[in-house]
């Protein structure tokens, strides 16, 4: 199909303002090539989806989507990076059953919904040591790491960078000494550059900076592969799947297709390093149009505010109805905040365009005109 | 998009003769209307893939793809329908750690690379008792069920219906007593009526005869929900999973979506009844290709041959390279054989239209007419 063409299509399909919390958008540029290549990938007359993962043309997409992901996080080489499936829960199970090796339990940063229920999952297969609890303090804050309580013998230390339900995200690498620090970065993986030697392992379900639900991202330093219990399925176990190259069994190719699509879009916004400053103003204009009026509001203490996901509620909570009502015909998407949080959450991962976050504050704006 | 101008475009897209063993070719009218709505689906302004598992819109398409799955297998009312992540691979742990209860065993069937994958990962959570070994016969037929050794007190029984490597199809269904009869039917599912009444648990991974890699059906009987061992991770936990609807962690919902698209193509051919007759046709057309020549030879019993997956020699394999070649020239993609069995395997699941083997026969003939 030819761009213009194309362009005229992706007009004519009015899409709209998505701020899923996940699965969430992708940038619509990935999808239009998606589309595009979707009955005929490179001239092989097949779909990519349709094509063995052993065979050359999807090993050449594999390689691709690992190479170009690995530079932009600039992954040192005694790290493996795999794509499996599962979701960021298999690897609540995969993490202990992985790297307990030897020892008895575990450290665990509890900063809100998905670490705990990291630490409930874990809890089947070692000691968990809540190392440091945000519960006290309704999530919207988190202990100095000065006052975290490390235990003496962990298998490791885990936390999770970003909560997509509090909004809450670590705005520092906790420093875990000699023990692996293991992070669940699903909801903030790709937003800025991380310094990946400081961490034992990263893992991420694809669904929100990666690509479509069903992939999981793994990245672990070498030295950790081969600490397994024998219990752990071989689809989690992390020594067999990185001597496979991620093949032990086939893997979700079409995902793992698309999320290089996304890594080579990043490339082209000019990678981590401008994304980076992207979100900072994105983030940044939501929260001065939430902090800059009384009609709005997130509870989250300023230095902990996620950059990926934005819950915010109204001075009159009645009017929620009418925000979602009024927002889906204005074509704003998934604004409804999470159950155990309640009001509305924005979550603005690096596919959701700057301009679409302009939109939204201009309709906050006028919302709070014709309600506050 | 207009049907014209996506017929236009899907005939210049010059789409081959895809015989892969999978992933496995999809039906061409699945892909175009993925292509059609991957912008806009439905006119919600996004993709499939960019929605919420838990709104509306992507929970009508979950319920739609089971109900259509339940329709097409008749699956009888007291048995879940589960979308999973991991693959086959993944069951080959989960059906051990879920089934197990208070027995200390399970019997299988061996009946080639897939029976034995599943066996070693089984013998690492119980006793696998071998019943019955194609083994001695090189799985090109399997011992009459008269022989065999079943256990007295087995948890389950596992067989795999359809073997993707071997090209061997069981021609019944195994009688299993009150012991449940657990059946990978990854690469048969889907191609002909069953009755899942005589099932206790059924397994398929998708990237056959379902859609994508990356999925994983799950059918299993109410009441052996429930005999989970404590050390089975939550994601693969069939109980759980039942009780959320397999929404315990995010499916992968795109591949879901193509799931239920090809149930609803499998309707629109005429249900199983209509698709096991096409099947009897293009498998009976290749395999008289096959035993109508001394130049191309198939080993299995002819009473054990599968339907899905066919291995054939040359009967000089020093022009295996020559066939793959002039068969890639004329269109023809992933005939090599698996490199266990050697020479070339035809997969024609449900999606290979029939004109397709016609074109492979043809081709069959005339590469015999000019090295024969």
């Amino acid at each position: 199909m030819n761009q213009v063409v194309a362009e005229t299509i992706a007009q004519l399909e009015g899409r709209k303002y998505n701020f899923s919390a996940g699965p969430a958008a992708l940038p619509q540029a990935v999808l239009e090539q998606a589309r595009d290549e979707m009955l005929d990938f490179r001239g092989e007359g097949a779909s990519i989806m349709e094509v063995s993962h052993r065979g050359k043309l999807f090993m050449q997409v594999a390689e691709e989507a690992e190479a170009d992901l690995r530079e932009l996080l600039k992954v040192p080489a005694n790290y493996k990076v795999m794509f499996l499936q599962g979701g960021a829960r298999g690897q609540f199970a995969a993490v202990p059953m992985n790297l307990k090796g030897e020892k008895s339990g575990a450290d665990y940063i509890n900063s809100g919904h998905w670490a705990q229920s990291a630490i409930k999952e874990a809890q089947r297969y070692l000691d968990v040591n809540v190392a440091a609890d945000g519960k006290n303090a309704s999530f919207h804050t988190m202990p100095k790491q000065s006052d975290w309580r490390l235990s003496s013998d962990a298998a490791y230390l885990h936390y999770t960078p970003n909560e997509t339900i509090g909004g809450l995200e670590f705005p520092f690498i906790p420093d875990s000494g000699d023990v692996p620090l293991v992070a669940d970065m699903s909801s903030n993986i790709l937003s800025r550059p991380i310094d990946v030697s400081k961490f034992g392992l990263i893992y991420a379900g694809s669904q929100k900076n990666i690509g479509p639900a069903g992939l999981t991202v793994v990245i672990v330093r070498d030295d950790l592969l081969n600490l397994g219990q024998s219990a752990c399925p071989a689809v989690l176990d992390y020594n067999l799947q990185a001597s496979k190259n991620s093949m032990y069994n086939t893997p979700p190719t079409y995902g793992w297709y698309l999320a290089g699509l996304v890594f080579k879009w990043l490339k082209t916004q000019g990678g981590l390093e401008a994304i980076d400053k992207i979100n900072d103003r994105k983030s940044g204009k939501l929260y001065s149009a939430i902090d800059g009026s009384d009609f709005y509001h997130n509870p989250v203490d300023v230095s902990w505010r996620s950059r990926m996901n934005i819950p915010f509620t109204l001075a009159k909570p009645e009017l929620d109805a009418t925000f979602l009502s009024e927002a889906d015909k204005e074509g704003f998407l998934y604004l409804q905040g999470h159950k155990a949080v309640g009001g509305m959450r924005a979550s603005i991962y690096n596919a959701v365009p700057e301009h679409h976050v302009d939109a939204l504050t201009s309709f906050m704006s006028e919302f709070e005109r014709k309600y506050g």
